[in-house]
């Protein structure tokens, strides 16, 4: 922040989480580097949830789940999304006292979802990690951080975790 | 910054400028959204600048050029590097007083550059404008800032210029 305005500012920063390490530094990052203190910064912690189409109804021998198996099926992932956005929280805590965390667990691509957050909410900066749902999308559909860079109007930050766990320095 | 650590840290912050009112969005930005106020930051201003064999020694008719013309065209190219430096480095003085600046103007392929010159210094964040160095070369070779977002080992901060001139509010 620039001298003299630290404390006068709002944005909106939107850190986008998943399940990977990646994200979890981009986070830490973004706490340490971005985040100032006594500012009126607001956190989101978005997590896009892959939506229920996106694990198919068939098991391998081509029979249906049963209503059970796939309510089993809805439960775990939203009780890993709920574990998820926790430790984001916990981490948020750990790092700043005083910043406001609002979190948001939305169903859908993670492209879709990040750049329609982004919009929705009118958020002043996106930070992501760059490699972030899994390799296996990211071969055929490109990276979600480079879609999203290109996509939303506000600014992006795209945070690498290096390999060494130094942050920044 | 975190809350205890703003004066203590020392991070290098690059940011890539070019003739685009983007790039110059990008420091504004920058200076008003990431620089701390009494924090050790280093801003190190860097232009890439089109190497001599970029522009043709061949005019038009096939006639080569004179020394003459080659160095009156040296001499405007490394003029105008200077004046979108000088113009750069007083932003920052508008912006805040107590930051380092340094500055840097090499000579190469932008995409090349700067991420060599990330590694080089050791850049802690690299800042750039979406849509720098030119539609023609993007149109062809891809934007600079998703080459380096995808390059180089630093967190990299995209800024995209709206089209109302506000900054991020």
């Amino acid at each position: 922040m620039s001298v003299g305005d630290a404390a006068a500012k709002e944005r909106k920063i939107l850190v986008a989480v998943d399940e990977g390490e990646e994200s979890m530094y981009a986070l830490t990052w973004c706490l340490t580097n971005v985040i100032s203190p006594n500012s009126k910064d607001t956190l989101i912690l978005l997590h896009a949830q892959a939506p229920r189409a996106a694990y198919t109804a068939l098991d391998g021998t081509g029979y249906l789940f049963s209503t059970d198996i796939m309510s089993t099926m809805d439960k775990y992932h939203n009780d890993a999304a709920d574990r998820l956005i926790e430790k984001a929280k916990n981490m948020c805590k750990d790092h700043v006292n005083d910043v406001k965390v609002e979190t948001r667990v939305e169903s859908g691509d993670p492209r879709d979802v990040i750049c329609e957050m982004v919009q929705k909410l009118g958020v002043d900066v996106l930070v992501m990690g760059s490699h972030g749902y899994g390799w296996f999308k990211r071969a055929f559909l490109g990276s979600v951080s480079n879609h999203c860079a290109q996509n939303v109007k506000c600014p992006v930050l795209i945070v690498k975790k290096p390999k060494s766990n130094n942050l920044g320095k």
